[in-house]
C-alpha cells in the first residue's frame, strides 16, 4: 500500500469570509479557530469590501495562511452555477478579486499566501484548458509565488499539470464534506447540508492511513493524486462541529495538523 | 493679479475605462490621444473586469499617467447619486477598488499613479470629513506615493487639507465642462450633456492666464486654490472634439500640456 | 386623555422574505405565526424571484395579509443607505419591484393587500413629496385599492396627507422595536440589534393605552397621527421571542391582533 | 416545394429596451418605426426600471405589440452566458421578470402580448425539457394567453411542442441576422456585429418564397416548423439600416409586414 501521508502532517483550508452585508453565512471566527489556512471570497460570488476587511483582520488575529477565493459573477447563485464564461473573463476576473483581496491583506501587513477558486469558477475552469491557462496566468500576473489550491487526485484533469508547467505550485486538496464518484470527481450542491462530523473524521483519516475513498455508489478507489490539504466547507451549517470532531479525531489517529508552507 | 501658472503648463485628466459589458461609452481610444493622464474606471460605478483590462493595455499603447477612478456601488446611477455610506464603507470600497485596478496596471507593468473618486463618491466624502479620512486612509494603505486628484480651488472643503497632513500629495483639478458656481463648487448632474468646444477651451485659457472663472450667476471669481490638472470628463457625448478643441486653443496661447509629475 | 385605540384591536406587520440567494435572514416561518400583515421583499434591498415565490407561498399557508416591500437598489446596504435618487427612479423603481410581487402573488392566486416602502426608500421619499408623490403614483398605476404602510404618528411630513389626496388609503404604523425621538421621528440602523421583549410589549401596550410614547431622551409625547399597525422587524435577531412576548402581553392587556381590513 | 408563406404576411420582432442606467445600448425610437413586435428587456440581462418604463412609452407611441423579453441575471454578459440554472430558477425568474414589465405595460394602459426569452435563457432552457417547462409554468401563471415567441424550425428540440400541450401558443421566428448552422440550429455570439443589410433582406426573401436556408457550411436546408415572424437583433450595431433595407426588399417581393396577431 502507498503511504500516502508519511509525515502524518495535513493542512486544513475552509472557505471564510462569505457573508454579504447585512447577511452573515457563518461563525468565522468559530471555524478559523480549526484551521490552518483560510480562502477568502472576493466579492463575486460572496463577500463584500468591509467582509474583505474584517476577514483579513479575523485572519491576521489567528495567524493562520490566507488565500484569495475568487468566484464566478454570480452572487445570486452563491458562484456554485457553472457559466459559459470565455477566456478573457476567466482571466480578468482573477486579476480583479486577487488584486482587491491582495490590497486588504497587504493593508494588514500581511501577505497573500495561495489562489483557490470558489465552486463553479473551478469546475468550469477545469473542463476547458484554456479556460485553466485563463486563471493561471491571471495568477502568475499578480504573483508567481502564489500556491494553487485544487482538488488533488484528478488525473482525469490537466488543470494541475498545467498549473505545474506554468511554474505555479499546486496544493492537492481531499474533500472531507463532499462525497465522492468512485472516479475521483465530487460534486457541490449550491447549498450545503449538514454532514454527519464522525464519518467526516473517519473518512478523512481513512484516507490518510490508505489512501483510499469510498464512493457514493458503495466502490472502494485510490487516489493517485498528492493532496497536502484537507478542505472543509465553511458554508456546512454544522462546519463548526465537523472540524472540530475533525481535530480531536485526527489528535488520535497522530495526524499533525500544520501550515502548508511546512508540507512542501 | 497673481499668476496662477507662471509655467504655463497643465495636464488634462479625463475618466476612461467606463464601459460595462457589451455597454460602449465611450471611444476611449479617441479621448485618450488628447490627455496626458487617464482615469479608470473599477467596477463599481463602471467598468468591468475586462473592461479594465483592456483599458488598462490602452493607457500602456498611448503611455499616460495611469490612476484608480473609484466609485460608489450604484452601476445603474453611474455612481452619481449620493449614497449615506459609513467610514467603513469609504475606506474598504476604496482599498477593494484600488486594490483591484493596481492589479492589472502591475500586471501590464506599469505602476498606478493616483486615485480620483469618482461623482458622488467624491461628493459624499467631500462633505464629511470623517469620509474624506477614510478614503484617505484607503490611499494609505495601499501606497502612500499615490497622487489624490480633486478639485483644486475649495477652500469650503477640508479635504485637501487632510489629505496633505495625512502626507498624501493632492493634486488640484480645474473642471473643463462643469459649471462651476460663485463659490468654487460645481455640479454634476447623472448624465453628461454635450459642451461647446469653443466656450470650453476659452474658459480654461482665461482661467489659465488669469485665475478667474465666471460662475453661473454670470459673477466672476478668483481661484484660491492650487490647479495643476484640466478635467475634461469622458462621458461628455462631444468629448473627443471638445478635446481636440482645448488642446488646439490650449497650443495657441502658449500653454504646454505635460504629465502632472513634471509638476510637482 | 384622547382614546388611541377604543376597538382594543391592532394589526402587526412584519418584513419578511429578506433572504437572498443562499443567504438566509430570519425564519420566516417562525415569525408569520405571530403577524396578520406580512411585507414582502421584492428583489432591490433583498429578496430574490426564488425567495419571492416561497415566501409568497408561505404568506398563502398561513392566510396573513400580503403586501409588497419595495426597497432601493443596494443589496449591500440592505436598502438602508439613503440614496439621491430621482422622482423617475422612485415611481419606476415602486412599479418594478410591486408589479414582480404581485406576479407572484397572484399566481399563488391571492390579492396583494398593500405596499410599504422599506427602510431608505420610505426615508428618502418623506423628505421630498415630489419622490413621494412619485412612489404613490407608481402605486395608483399598480392599483389604486392598495393600502399603504407608514409611520404613523409623522405630523411633522406631509406623505400621509398627500396619499390620501391621491385617493390612496394611509395605514399608520407604530415601531415597536426602534427607538422614537420626541419629535416622533424614528431611526434605524443598518443593521438590527436585538430588542428586550418585555420593553418592546410594554412600550406598544402603553402607547394603545395612552397614546403616548417615552422618547430616547426620556421625554414622554403624544402621538397625533391615526395608528392600526404594530411594526415589528423581521432581521431583528430575536424577532421571534419579541413577537411572541407581544401576543402575550397584548392578549393580557386584552387587545385583540386582527387582520387591518378589519380596522378599516 | 412547400409554400411557407401563403399569405406573404410576416411579423417583424426586435428586441429594444436593452440600454441600462446612462449606457445607451441602441436607438430604440429609429429600429420601433420598422418593426411589428417590440420584445422589452426586463432588467436581469439588460434593462432598468427607468428604461424599462420609457421603452413602454415607445411602444405605446408607436402601437406595436409588446412582449416581455426575460433574460438570466447577468448583466455583465448581456445574458448572452450559459448559466446552469435550476427548475424554480427558470420558473421564477420569469415570473419576476415578465411581472414587472407587465406592470410598466399596465401602467400604460397597453396589453402584455407575448414572451421571448433571451439569450442563453433561451438556449439554456431549450436543451433542458424541465427548464422548457418551468419557463413556461411561469408564462401560465402570468397570462395563459401570451403568446411564447421561439425559433421555428427546430424538430431537434421539444420546446415548441411541450409549450402547444401545455396551452401555450408558439410564434416560430426566423433569425434574419443570425448565420443557421444546417441542423437549423443558430449561435449568437455574446457581442453582435453588423451586418450586410443586403444578404439579410435576401435571406429573409429566400426564406419566405422557397422555405430555404444557406447554412454557414454552405449546405442548404429546409425549414420544417412553422414561421410567423422575422426577428432582427436590436444590438446589431446597424440595426436601423438592416431593418430598413429589409423592409424595402420585402415590398419589393409583395410580402406584406403585420402584427403576430394578424397571422394567427
Amino acid at each position: 500500500m502507498r503511504e500516502v501521508n508519511p509525515m502524518k502532517k495535513i493542512d486544513i483550508n475552509s472557505d471564510i469570509g462569505e457573508s454579504f452585508g447585512n447577511y452573515k453565512l457563518q461563525d468565522d471566527e468559530a471555524v478559523i479557530k480549526y484551521i490552518t489556512t483560510a480562502n477568502v471570497a472576493c466579492g463575486f460570488h460572496a463577500g463584500d469590501p468591509i467582509v474583505m476587511r474584517n476577514t483579513v483582520n479575523l485572519v491576521k488575529k489567528y495567524g493562520v495562511a490566507i488565500g484569495a477565493h475568487p468566484g464566478l459573477p454570480d452572487l445570486m447563485g452563491f458562484g456554485r452555477r457553472r457559466m459559459m464564461i470565455s477566456v478573457d473573463d476567466a482571466k480578468c476576473y482573477t486579476i480583479y478579486q486577487v488584486g482587491a483581496l491582495k490590497a486588504f491583506v497587504e493593508a494588514a501587513k500581511m501577505k497573500l499566501n495561495h489562489v483557490k477558486p470558489h465552486g463553479a469558477f473551478y469546475t468550469v475552469t477545469k473542463f476547458d484548458d484554456n479556460l485553466a491557462r485563463a486563471v493561471l496566468e491571471g495568477i502568475l500576473d499578480i504573483d508567481p509565488k502564489l500556491l494553487f489550491y485544487m482538488p488533488g487526485p484528478l488525473p482525469i484533469f490537466k488543470y494541475p499539470k498545467i498549473a505545474e508547467e506554468m511554474g505555479i505550485k499546486v496544493i492537492g486538496e481531499f474533500y472531507a464534506d463532499l462525497p465522492y464518484n468512485s472516479d475521483g470527481t465530487i460534486n457541490i450542491q449550491r447549498l450545503k447540508q449538514a454532514e454527519d462530523p464522525m464519518k467526516v473524521a473517519q473518512k478523512v483519516i481513512k484516507f490518510m492511513d490508505t489512501g483510499k475513498v469510498t464512493a457514493v455508489d458503495g466502490k472502494e478507489f485510490e487516489f493517485t493524486g498528492d493532496v497536502k490539504s484537507i478542505c472543509v466547507h465553511g458554508d456546512t451549517p454544522n462546519v463548526v462541529e465537523v472540524l472540530q470532531t475533525l481535530r480531536r479525531e485526527l489528535k488520535k489517529a497522530n495526524i499533525e495538523v500544520v501550515p502548508v508552507r511546512q508540507l512542501i
